[in-house]
C-alpha cells in the first residue's frame, strides 16, 4: 500500500511529493474515451462497476499517488430533487433553478446510503482493489449552490448574488440545506471508506473577500468541523483563492488546495504554516514541450517543500486536449525531481 | 472644469474621492438604449455623433467625474486586419483567428489618424463638449492576442497559452505588432485630446505570475514607457490580479485597476505606495439594498485612504441588469461619504 499521499496530507515526513490530478480519469487518456464511448455520462457516474472502472484507470497507466472517486459535483444536487442533465455543448444543466422559498421548502436532504448508494458500491469496489488511498468529494455549499440557482454555468453569477444580497433569509435557507446535504455525503462517503475528502469550491473565487467571509465559508467550516471526529484529511479547494487567503486560512481544512493563479511561494508563505498544500500547475503548462513542463514543476516543488507539506496537483482539472504521454511525463517528473530535492 | 479626478491620478490632494465606472455608458441606462436602439454595436462605435452623445450621457445623468470614450477594445484589431463581428448570443466574434506566421505577418500596424479617424473625431466632439476629463483607452496586448488568437472569447485559453508556450518566436511577432499598434493608437488619443488612457488587461488573470511576467507584462510596460514623455497619466487595470501584485506593481502606470476578488485593504499595503488605486466595488454588489451599496462602498473609500490616492470605479464594468437608480445612488454616496471621511 502506497500511503505517501496520506501521509502527505497528515503533514507527516514522506520520500518524495506525492501526486494526483484533479480530473485525472477524464477524455484526455484514450482508456477513458473507450468506456464514454459506450455509455453516456450520467449513467457512467451511477454505474458503479464503471466508475470503479475509470478511476482505476490513471493509478495503474499514470502512477498517481491517489485515486479520486469518479462522480460528478452535481450528483447529490440531483438527489436533493432537481433534474441534472448533462449538454454536450451547455455542459451541465439543472432544469427549473431555484428562485422561490416554496422551492427550496421542496428540496430534499438525501440519505446517501439509499439514494445516493451507487456512489457507496463505487467507493467499496474501488477499496477492494486500490493499492493507494482513495479521496472522496462532494462540491461545496457556495459552488453547488450557484449552478442551483443559475441553472447550469454562469458568467457573471448574478441571480446567485441577487439571492445572497436579499435579507428575506432564503439564501441562508437553500445553503443549510445544501450543506446538511454535503455533510452527510461525505460522511457516508468517508463511512463506505473513502480516506480523504476533497470539498471542491470551483466558483468561490468570484466572491470578494468579503462575500466569501460571509456567504461561503461559513459553511464550508460547519461541514468541515463535522468531518472532524472521523479522522480523515479535509481537502479544501478553492478556485480562484489567490485574493481569499486570509480567509481560506480558517477554514479547518488540513490540505488546501491553490489554483494557478497564485505563485505556490505566495501561497505558503501565508498558508503553509497552517496547513499543506496541494497544487498548482496551470492545466495549460501540460501543453509545454517537456522540458518546460519540467522546469514548471520543478519550481512548483521546490516552493512546496516551504509548506508544512505539499500534494502536487495541477491548479485545476486536466483538459481534453492535454497529450496524455505529457501527463504521466509530469507525474513520473513529479517524483523524480522531489525524491532528488529531499536528498 | 472639475479636474478632481486629474489631481487624483496624479497622487494630489483631492476634497473627495473622484468615482467614475467602466461601463458607465450602457445598456443599464435607458438613455442609452433608445440610441442603441436605432444602430448597432459597432455603427454607434464608429459614428463620433453618436459615439460622443452615449459618452456623455452617464457624465450628465450619474454625475460621474470622468468620462471614457464610448468603443470597444478591439477595434484597432478590426484596424489590423480582422474582421470583427459582435453578435447577441456570442459576443466579438474575429473571423478567421490567428494561428500561423503568415497570418502575423499579414496584420497591419494601422495608422491611427487615418486607419481609426473615427475615433479621434469622436475625442475631439467630447473635449469641446466635457466639464469633466476625458479618458482614452486601449485593450492591452495580452487581452487583444487572446481574442485574435480565440477568434472571440474562451473558457480556457488554450489556443493562446499553446502559441505562447511554442519556442518558435510567432507569439513574439504577434505581441510586438498589438503592442505598436496599441502604442500608437494611445498616443493618436491622447494628441487628440485624452487627458489620461486607461490599458485594459480584462483575460491577464487567467496567466499564473510567472507567465504574466514573462508573456504579458513586458508589452504593457513597453506601452506605458513610450507614453511617459506625454505626460498623461495611465491607467493599468488587469482584470483577476489578486495573484498578480508583483508583478503588476512594476508595470511603470500612474493608475492601476484593481478587481473586486481583492480586499482594497491588501491592494493597498501592495500596491498604494507606488500607485493610485482605482476601484473595487463588485458589480453584482449594484444589486443590493441601498443600505448595503452604502456600506460596501464606505469600506473601499476607507481603505483606499491608506493609498497614495484612490479613484473610485467597480471591480469590473457595469451590467445590463443593474437598476441605474442604484448606479446613480452609489456615484453620489462615494462623493459623500469620502468628502465627510476627509474632515
Amino acid at each position: 500500500m502506497n500511503d505517501v499521499f496520506l501521509k502527505a496530507c497528515r503533514g507527516e515526513s514522506v520520500p518524495y511529493t506525492p501526486v494526483w490530478l484533479m480530473r485525472q480519469a477524464g477524455r484526455f487518456m484514450k482508456e477513458y474515451r473507450e468506456v464514454r464511448d459506450t455509455v453516456d455520462f450520467l449513467t457512467l457516474c451511477k454505474t458503479p462497476e464503471l466508475a470503479a472502472k475509470v478511476t482505476f484507470q490513471p493509478v495503474d497507466l499514470l502512477g498517481v499517488d491517489a485515486a479520486i472517486l469518479f462522480s460528478d459535483i452535481l450528483i447529490p444536487v440531483e438527489a436533493m430533487g432537481m433534474r441534472l442533465e448533462f449538454s454536450e455543448k451547455k455542459g451541465p444543466v439543472l432544469h427549473d433553478p431555484i428562485r422561490s422559498r416554496a422551492h427550496v421548502d421542496r428540496l430534499s436532504v438525501p440519505v446517501p446510503e439509499d439514494d445516493l448508494s451507487f456512489v457507496m458500491e463505487t467507493i467499496k469496489i474501488l477499496r477492494a482493489g486500490l493499492k493507494v488511498p482513495l479521496i472522496g468529494f462532494s462540491g461545496a455549499p457556495f459552488t453547488l449552490a450557484t449552478y442551483m440557482i443559475e441553472g447550469g454555468s454562469s458568467k457573471n453569477f448574478l441571480a446567485t448574488k441577487k439571492m445572497m444580497y436579499q435579507s428575506n433569509g432564503l439564501y441562508g435557507s437553500l445553503m443549510d440545506k445544501i450543506t446538511d446535504t454535503v455533510s452527510a455525503y461525505l460522511k457516508a462517503q468517508i463511512k463506505a471508506g473513502a480516506q480523504v475528502v476533497q470539498i471542491f469550491d470551483t466558483w468561490a473565487g468570484v466572491l470578494s473577500p468579503a462575500d466569501f467571509k460571509a456567504y461561503a465559508l461559513p459553511y464550508v467550516k460547519r461541514i468541515i468541523k463535522e468531518l472532524k471526529g472521523l479522522d480523515v484529511p479535509v481537502i479544501y479547494f478553492v478556485n480562484g483563492c489567490a485574493g481569499l487567503l486570509k480567509e481560506i486560512k480558517s477554514a479547518g481544512a488540513d490540505v488546501l488546495g491553490v489554483d494557478w493563479r497564485i505563485d505556490m511561494a505566495d501561497a505558503a508563505r501565508s498558508l503553509g504554516k497552517k496547513a499543506v498544500l496541494q497544487g498548482n500547475l496551470d492545466p495549460c503548462a501540460l501543453l509545454m514541450p517537456k522540458e518546460d513542463i519540467r522546469r514548471k514543476a520543478q519550481d512548483i516543488i521546490e516552493k512546496g517543500l516551504k509548506a508544512k507539506g505539499h500534494v502536487f496537483n495541477l491548479g485545476h482539472g486536466v483538459l481534453p486536449e492535454i497529450p496524455a504521454e505529457n501527463v504521466k511525463y509530469l507525474v513520473d517528473a513529479v517524483h523524480e525531481i522531489s525524491a532528488e530535492a529531499r536528498r
